[in-house]
């Protein structure tokens, strides 16, 4: 049984605390947070503190807390050379304090407090400074059904670059169609089914494979009639900048 | 029972000649292209011909062919007075022939060959000249299966240059996801379940609340690390560019 202690109570915090705790091998013995009201909804599964004196022994600390609050709640924790990982994608490992064994679980997936995760689909990317911790951080991730992968530091950072690229600024592109489509009084839910195949689609062919529209055709008549319906100047730019993207992906067009 | 024949053998015919086979209500009687050997795969299955004085009389005449062969086609009718329907997003309802009685069968969907798709997750925009046309298409549209929603020509417009941005721009960020992470050696794959979830996560809320994220957030810290990783300069530019717009949309900068 691996004995866990998760410090946070934000979405990762909480996702994580209700698969490590429904979990066979796994046992979360306590749980950390600064404001203590933030934990009172588990008080009855679990030990909760906001005490860093109190807390308890365990195999692994998992920090789930923001980027900015890492380095020092790390350097704060009244023990050392215990496994300590936080869950952030773009923080370093070496902000964590150099006394623990250090370590990093990131998830990489978009979590809403309200909907339950299924950790089959949230594939964990782990790294770790000294090769020993590897292989618990492997079974406390695998115990929770996620896929995992063993990434360096430049890997998990471009990882989660990537992520805003096809998290945010995706989910963007959708606020735009939003209100492109309400502008004219059409609605947009009859763009979701295309979201959905949009998505689907990547999972057996790559988005290069993907492509199609106007901008990969060079199909200046469309184009020049889209930006013509456009009125706000910054969805003008985006349309003009993925447009060229597109081309020059597919060499359409010369830069 | 409604007697269609369909003029074209691309991506939109070959789905709408499947469905429309399928139905009860539907029946297709024959379906005509230039180069005829691209209806091969048909012939046991209905009457093809590469010869517009051929053409059978029928309920609806479905033109899906490239945006830029719809006008001449629809001159070359040899008849005049029936219903004559095209399914581009982007032409205008009065670049069919006024000959004929005329409409739009706009399939709001990303088809591939080789994928089938069912017409459930296809939305129908359908917009006419005259009303009286209206009643048989949306029959049309329902015998498949498909929503429909009665549009105007505006309305369609925008509808198809939403689609732009939701699909071909979207895949074009999952596309740039790929060679960052590529580029690392880090896996693409990875980022798929996350893909797919940002996707589910907008049949039920909206993308302005399911927004996330270092844009956001305005979380410099991350966005300039984010900066420094990025090699190229159009990625870069894309970037700068969807954090602009996102902050302008959550107000979390001042444009």
């Amino acid at each position: 049984m691996i004995s866990v202690v998760i410090l946070g109570a934000g979405n990762v915090a909480t996702h994580l605390f209700k698969a490590l705790n429904d979990a066979k091998k796994t046992s979360v013995i306590q749980c950390f947070n600064r404001k203590i009201d933030a934990l009172n909804s588990y008080k009855n599964n679990v030990d909760i503190t906001d005490d860093l004196n109190q807390l308890k022994e365990a195999d692994i600390y998992i920090l789930a807390v923001s980027d900015d609050a890492i380095a020092s709640l790390s350097q704060q924790l009244p023990f050392e050379n215990r496994l300590v990982v936080h869950t952030s994608g773009s923080v370093s490992v070496y902000d964590l304090d150099k006394k623990h064994k250090r370590g990093v679980l990131y998830p990489l997936q978009t979590f809403s407090k309200e909907v339950k995760m299924d950790f089959k689909n949230v594939p964990i990317c782990i790294e770790t400074v000294d090769k020993k911790s590897y292989p618990l951080l492997k079974e406390l991730a695998v115990s929770i059904g996620s896929p995992t992968k063993r990434v360096n530091s430049d890997q998990r950072k471009v990882l989660h670059l990537a992520a805003v690229f096809v998290n945010n600024f995706t989910n963007q592109l959708y606020r735009i169609g939003h209100e492109i489509t309400e502008s004219e009084g059409a609605e947009f839910d009859l763009l979701k089914p295309l979201i959905l195949e949009s998505a689907k689609k990547i999972q057996d062919v790559s988005p290069y494979m993907a492509q199609t529209g106007p901008a990969k055709r060079n199909d200046k008549k469309t184009i020049n009639k889209h930006l013509k319906i456009l009125k706000n100047d910054q969805h003008k730019a985006i349309y003009k900048l993925l447009t060229t993207s597109i081309q020059h992906t597919h060499g359409s067009k010369k830069l």
